[in-house]
């Protein structure tokens, strides 16, 4: 059995890891740690557990994180990296959910999160754990940072064209749809039911925190830094992202095809039949990403849709897919979920 | 393994059927029926079960379902007592997920659902699948009727004070709440996303076919007939029914130590915490009843709040909870689901 | 033209009387205050105001209220009360649309609003501001009290039933459900879209704050204290209140002349035709309130739907319906609104 | 007094026509067709309208058409076609707010809407009713095509950019979201709540009617054909349209003056001031479009954000602007709307 920790179990991840690992057959959960309401019952806070978790949220200060085979960090961004060498020093292995681990560049990170970095090093050796790119390093990683939901969405779309370098990659746009539970659990005016619901806005369309995050992952397929033009978008959804990716072919191939090799072995990558619209519903609850490509007209645009549940496949179901590559353990375990529909 | 057919898939009762069973180990599905989409692949109609149904809608005429060890019917009202003799003849079980097995009273039948009905000695014979007050004569029954949504939430409501008589039964109020996919998964313009959204209404006040299944249910209890008032509402929630229950109390009573007590053995019912109010979206994409019994300010009334997932406990999820007992499965087999929230 | 000063000017009721304001044709705009905000313009807040608003929030302490001929304080609880004496001493009229002046009896208010009282004689001097009670005495009202948005709904619905003294006034229940934008423009967890979109809930069972507001204005009409069972919920809506009411006929009466006749004269309340279920998008952006009034199955409980819009009839509208009679204009001025369906 | 006649009542924008003709001073309602639903009350249908409507919807061939100074088609496609010479013909001037006059290529039209036309020649007259573009032809026409939903939020982004040739015109992308309400009042599953609620994704992505729609009117900006890329989402969104546009510049200019200066005269156009985000609520029933203009990260890609009401701007209300400006009314009478936030 896998002894585990979450650090942060009140916002929206950490209740959709433990909705996933009460569930998972080689998962303990060791302790749930959180600050504020340190001493709470978890279902209290969260009646859906109730029958299923019989823990106490911990004080972060009284939680024995170190006694666990791995930690889920389902913090806000600059936590992880205050806690994470420890944590390693002590054999305990580390998946961040947070942004932390994530970019590279690390002056970059600090410019978009606005804080300094706590341990740049340990941003060299963590893992991004997009499983489909980075199979083969989650299995021994100790540190993996496990990517946004925008850019799991986003990099799955482009992944096929730009692997098979059939479009320009310097005028790639990704016009993002997400839910609302992707702002997190925090009580904030613009994510009130009064504001964002019966609404529809873009957001940020001059820089989001997940632009350099998808560019890194882009231009480590194609070797070169890419354009991009990113503009997430808030819609009246709880869970869900639409992404709907436009390039510019430059040579002549069978798309459809591109996309069903190059995810045909990907167990949370479907490739839907040519001529469809995957539904963000179609995925909600699951751990999958579901991809329809386009050719409208025949033009040398392409159309690449794709979908995921922002919580599952965008941070949780993802973090667990992390884990069960690496403690070899078959990736779906505790996925074999079918979404929720209606 | 059991050899399980479902009449009428296409619906979202038949939908959430599926949702449940393609995950349940002892189940083989053997055959979908659907008139008017016969020869469509489930998945394609459903995308949401990619990966986990391979089967195609059968044309009713075309199905064995006489083959099967039990049959669903997910139909609208007035089909399943056209084929239940065959099947039950032929020696196939059958969970009835419509109405037409619910009402003793067959003049009462005819007139609330305006037809004949086509079996009245199969009522006779058919248990109601309600398993907190039924389980017995569930196992071995040979036809289940499966309880409304309405009434499953209303009964489980009430039964604790009627069985212990401390409320007086003759002006009994059920206030109930329900997400539009009760209303099915039909073409009608109340249902649209443009009139029911952002919207709230009762309907029926002066009468809903659920009455005289929930005053039926009751009388048992009680031994006699019982007053209700019942007035449903249309709420903009996809699943969930929120009943309010009002009922004048006639002696003291501990009633949530009443509570607890009548449901300590039921795995699908929830007495929560004294001062609690269970939400909807605590119980979504589960077989949970919630429960909170609560009495204001001390005076004479009590108040019950009641909810649960109209598809799963008021539809799907009790059905296949009958099929588990009629089967000698453990109860919660493929129904031990974490609620989505959120 | 009517110079109005607005105290409190960035939640929901406060942008909702710019609204209604900023076409009202005797009225001119002075000022609009804001603790937090002062400095920014109202439109930057409130783009739905670009082109109608050109001020900007001003600071309590800057803003000349004095010059006003009317303050509306669309604050906190507790605000009012602090201010409004200076005001009435100025020779300027006060509508508040907090509770502060609300409630009679000085002990109950101190208790369920949890503060000490700051002018209990004002109270006594105050009017409450439901027109079809109180029309007369708000004429000449130096301060109005208005309304809660339940006790709106609720009252109305109420009343004709209590000024005939055909029902047993010791055991009323109103079952009442609110839109989300009743909870304010706060930052809450619980008013999150994630949290309240696709889900209902009972709120306050034990005790909800407008409980005494109501008892006390249907205590009015019968002379002695009343029995009331009160449950609000909150459902996924933004604006809307959807009031259930049900009563113990003691008489037999013609429920639906009853109805006809007390409100005949009523510009505001809309008595639907028999076996009507009035939707609370019927009234969405007016200040109309619809109700219908059933007896299901010729029993002796009479169940009346009342529907508002609580940022209107509920609250902002109702206010400038006041301002209206206090300033002898037609009382429906500004007030001509075709509610927004769908 | 204009006399107004309305075929086709029963629809959203037929509701939305009465919501704004009824407090139009200058207009008589006299007929309102429905084939369906003859002989009933118009309010009876739509309760909003109580006391606003008096009317009863009459069989097409009952209402004396020819009487009337305007007829508003609110048809679906095909209907205005067969009805618009004869009352042309009798001095009827004529709104269509379908399709049928908005394609110049019957061709083109034929192949779209899957029938024959009935009138070429009168598509050759007709005026396209987008006030910004045509203003000067509005006034004298006697055949007005009002604009599709998209078509107006789409091309009112674009035109400043095309008029003044800074962007690439052949490779152009609308990428648009639209709410429920765009679908019609129609029984159809795809727009049921249980369907389109909680729920995002793209349709028609290799084709939409509203495409060659818009490429005709940008192609009369720029004076040759364009290349457009088109893909419309349905969002669970009452009312609203968002297109997010995407186009390449080819030369250094200032985007906001370019757009303030387009638009400084045009009171239903409002430029927001740079680094906005328009929100579809901030248009919620009134007839305005809001723009923002933004340069991401100051690269080639100039991205447009534009918002309408599809009901009002995208349809109703935009026919009323037209109907002002054919009878020389002051172009925002019973168009002066405030927005309905939240």
């Amino acid at each position: 059995m896998i002894k585990v920790g979450i650090v942060g179990g009140t916002g929206y991840t950490g209740v959709e890891l433990l909705r996933l690992l009460v569930l998972h057959p080689q998962v303990t959960l060791q302790v749930i740690t959180s600050r504020a309401d340190a001493g709470t019952r978890v279902d209290q806070m969260f009646p859906s557990l109730r029958g299923f978790v019989d823990l106490l949220f911990v004080h972060p200060d009284e939680a024995s994180l170190e006694l666990c085979d791995l930690v889920f960090f389902a913090t806000p961004n600059g936590i992880a990296m205050q806690q994470t060498r420890a944590l390693l020093d002590s054999g305990v292995r580390v998946i961040d959910l947070a942004a932390d681990f994530r970019l590279l560049d690390i002056a970059s990170w600090e410019k978009w999160y606005g804080m300094k970095h706590a341990c740049p090093d340990l941003v060299a050796e963590a893992v991004y754990g997009l499983p489909e790119i980075n199979r083969e390093k989650i299995k021994s990683a100790r540190l993996v940072a496990n990517p946004g939901c925008y850019p799991t969405a986003v990099q799955l779309g482009f992944i096929p064209l730009l692997d098979a370098g059939v479009v320009e990659a310097s005028s790639l746009i990704a016009d993002a749809k997400s839910g609302v539970s992707g702002a997190g659990r925090k009580a904030e005016i613009p994510a009130l039911f009064a504001e964002a619901g019966d609404n529809f806005k873009a957001y940020g369309v001059a820089g989001h925190r997940h632009l350099p995050e998808i560019k890194q992952g882009l231009a480590r397929i194609t070797g070169n830094e890419v354009g991009l033009t990113f503009v997430p978008h808030l819609t009246p959804l709880i869970r869900g992202i639409h992404a709907t990716l436009y390039g510019r072919l430059t040579k002549e191939v069978d798309l459809q095809a591109l996309f069903e090799q190059r995810y045909a072995s990907e167990a949370f990558v479907d490739v839907m039949p040519v001529g469809s619209h995957p539904e963000t519903r179609s995925v909600r609850g699951s751990n999958r990403c579901r991809i329809a490509v386009h050719r409208p007209q025949g033009g040398d645009t392409v159309v690449v849709l794709s979908v995921i549940d922002n919580l599952v496949k965008g941070a949780a179901g993802q973090a667990v897919q992390n884990m069960n590559i690496m403690f070899n353990l078959p990736e779906n375990t505790a996925l074999n979920i079918v979404p929720l529909l209606p």
